[in-house]
C-alpha cells in the first residue's frame, strides 16, 4: 500500500521497502505457515505470542474474538524500532531546528532551543518527548502539512543511525515485523499507538511497517485550515501541542482514534504502562507485551534509569501481573532486517 | 461487524439490522450488478456517481486510484439520516440533561440548560452543535465512557421520531446505505466525519452503516485515564468539550484521524463546506456531492434559512464548481428502508 503523500513520499516508500525477489539471500528465514516468527528463539515468549493468536482465531473454542474486535496496538520508539541514544524524531528535529533557526531568530531564547543551541544533551534528554514536541511545533509554526511531510521525507532519506550507519527505516525490529505481519494474516488490525508525532510517523509507517496512515495514532499539534489567495485549501500548523498520546494519554488516543479497546498491546517502557493496563482490564483473552532492551552488543541494554523509554513501574506491573516480557538478548534471533531490504518482505 | 461496546449493545445492534432472510417483501429492490443502486432514480446524479466509481476503478485508466487511497467521507446528520427537526443527538441530549438535571441541580443556572428548562426550543436551536455538545459534556462529566455507551444504547432502543414513529436507526437514508456499501465492495474505506460527537455515533455507526468505530470521526469531550479503587482502568468523560469536527473542523479531523485526503465527500450543508474544498483541493479524480433536502413530503425541505443542517453558502459552491447536488425528491426513489429491516441487507 502506498499512501497519497507526495511523488517523492513515494519513490522514498519504494527505496525502503526494495523487494529482492529471487535473488534473496537464503541465509536469511522467512515467515511461513510452518513458521511465522522466524526471528523469534524457541521458547516460551514465541509459544505464549503462537498460543494466543491460535486461541482468539479458533472459532469453536472459548476465547474465540471476532474479527472486527481483533484490535492490535502497538508503541513505536523502542518497540518497532530503535529509539536509543535519542528518539529518532528528536533527531529529526534537532536538525529540523538547526536548520530553521538562522531563519527564524526569535526562537533562540525559548527553553528547548536554547539547550539546542548551547549543545546541552542532557538538558535536551531531560525535555523528553513534550520537549521534542514543542521544538516541532514551534519550529515547523505556519507551515503546512504537506511541506512538513515533505521535509520528514527528506530527511529519512538522507538521515543514518551514526552507530549503525543505516538509515532509520532499516532499523526496525525484525521479530517485530514478522509479528505485526503475523497477526495480520491472523485477521488482526494493527494500529501505531505512540508519543511520537503522528504526523511524523505516518510518513514511513505503511512503508515501513505496513500500517496505513487512518490506523497511526500519536501526538499531534495544533492545526489551521485556510485557503489560500490562490484558492488552494491548506492546512497549516500552529505553534502548539494539542495532544500528547504518551502515558496516560494512550488509553484516551485508543479510545478517541480507535473507539474499540485492543486485546493485544505491546511496548516497551513506562510511556506504555496505561495502554498495558486499560488492555488487560476488560473481560476475555488478552496479550500484554513488553520489550526489553537487554542487548548492548546488537542493540542496546537500558531499563529503568535510562532517560529514553525509561522501563521501571511498567516492568514491576508486568512482573507482578504475568504479562509477556522479551528478552531481547534471549528471545530475538536477529533485531534488524538484513540491509538489502528483504525483511520488508517479512510484511506481506 | 459487532463491536465490542456491551451484551446490551449487541442486543441492540442484532435489534437494529433484523435479518429477513427468505421471507423479505419483494416489492423492496436489492443492490445487484446490474444495479448497485436501484433507490436511486435513473439520471444525471446517478450516471456521476457510477461513472465516477468506474474511472477510478479502471486498473488501465487514467483515473486509476490504488485501493488504499480509495477514502470515502461522508457526514452523518442530514447526509446519511434525518436531522429535522432537531439533530437526533440534541434529542439524545434534551432526554439524558432533563433525566440528570434532578441529580444535579447545579446545571439549573447554565445556559444551554436554562433553555432547556425553560422549554425555549428557539434558543436550544440557537446553541447549534456546539451548544448540544456543551449540554452532553456538561450532563455526562464524571461518567465513564461504558456507562455513557449504555445510556446511548438504552435510549437508541426505546426512542422514536415523532412525526414517523420510528427508532431513529431506521431513519437512515436508503439510497445513501445502497451508495456506502457500493463504494466498499469497491474498495473504498468509508468513513464518517460529522459534527457529532463521536461516542454516539460510534454506538450505532456499524450496525446502521457498517462503518465500524474505528472509521468514525466525530467531535470529542476531554477524557481522563484513571484506575478505581478496586483495580479497574476507567476512562472518565470531563465537562469541556475538546473538539468540534464541524466547517474548518473537518479538514483538521480529517488530517488528524485519517492521515489522507478523501477522493469523495459527501456533505448537506455548510458546515461540510470545507470538508469538500479539502476533498477538491488536489490533483486526480474527485467526486464532491451535497444531499439538497427538496422533499416535504416524504421527509423534510430546507436549505438556505434552516437553523438545522443550514445549506446557502455550501450550494452557491457546489453550483459554481459543478460539484454533485443530489435533489432528494426528484433522485431518490425511496427515503427510508422499509420497516421490516430489509434495508440493512443493502449494506453487505
Amino acid at each position: 500500500m502506498i499512501h497519497n503523500l507526495t511523488r517523492r513520499g513515494l519513490l522514498v516508500a519504494l527505496a525502503i521497502r526494495t523487494a529482492c525477489g529471487s535473488v534473496c539471500p537464503t541465509a536469511f528465514a522467512q515467515a511461513s505457515a510452518d513458521d511465522p516468527l522466524p526471528s523469534w528463539n524457541e521458547g516460551g515468549i514465541k509459544r505464549t505470542i503462537l498460543d494466543f493468536v491460535g486461541r482468539v482465531t479458533r472459532e469453536s473454542g472459548p476465547d474465540y474474538v471476532p474479527p472486527a474486535e481483533r484490535i492490535a496496538t502497538s508503541d513505536n520508539d523502542g518497540t518497532l524500532w530503535i529509539e536509543q541514544p535519542v528518539y529518532v524524531q528528536f533527531q529529526f528535529a534537532i536538525d529540523r531546528a538547526k536548520a530553521l533557526l538562522p531563519q527564524k531568530p526569535e526562537l533562540a531564547d525559548k527553553p528547548p532551543f536554547k539547550a539546542l543551541l548551547e549543545g546541552n544533551r542532557e538538558a535536551l534528554a531531560a525535555l523528553g518527548e513534550k520537549g521534542m514536541l514543542e521544538i516541532l511545533a514551534l519550529s515547523h509554526a505556519g507551515m503546512t502539512t504537506d511541506a512538513f511531510n515533505n521535509t520528514v521525507v527528506d530527511w529519512l532519506a538522507q538521515a543514518r543511525d551514526a552507530r549503525f550507519n543505516r538509515p532509520y527505516t532499516s532499523l526496525a525490529y525484525q521479530p517485530m515485523l514478522e509479528l505485526l505481519g503475523y497477526l495480520r494474516r491472523n485477521g488482526f488490525k494493527t494500529f501505531i499507538v505512540s508519543g511520537g508525532g503522528v504526523e511524523f510517523m505516518r510518513v514511513f509507517a505503511d512503508g515501513t511497517y505496513g500500517i496505513p496512515p487512518e490506523q497511526v495514532v500519536g501526538s499531534s499539534g495544533v492545526m489551521k485550515f485556510q485557503i489560500e489567495s490562490d484558492g488552494t485549501p491548506v492546512l497549516i500548523k500552529e505553534a502548539k501541542v494539542e495532544f500528547v498520546d504518551d502515558g496516560p494519554g494512550k488509553p484516551v488516543g485508543i479510545q478517541r482514534f480507535i473507539g474499540r479497546r485492543p486485546i493485544f498491546a505491546f511496548g516497551n517502557s513506562d510511556g506504555d504502562l496505561e495502554m498495558l493496563q486499560w488492555t488487560a482490564g476488560a473481560p476475555g483473552a488478552r496479550f500484554m507485551g513488553l520489550v526489553h532492551h537487554t542487548d548492548a552488543v546488537r542493540e542496546w541494554a537500558y531499563d529503568r534509569q535510562s532517560h529514553v523509554g525509561k522501563l521501571d513501574k511498567a516492568l514491576d506491573e508486568a512482573q507482578a501481573k504475568g504479562w509477556t516480557v522479551v528478552d531481547m538478548k534471549r528471545d530475538w534471533k536477529r533485531i534488524f532486517p538484513p540491509q538489502d531490504g528483504g525483511g520488508s518482505r517479512a510484511l506481506k
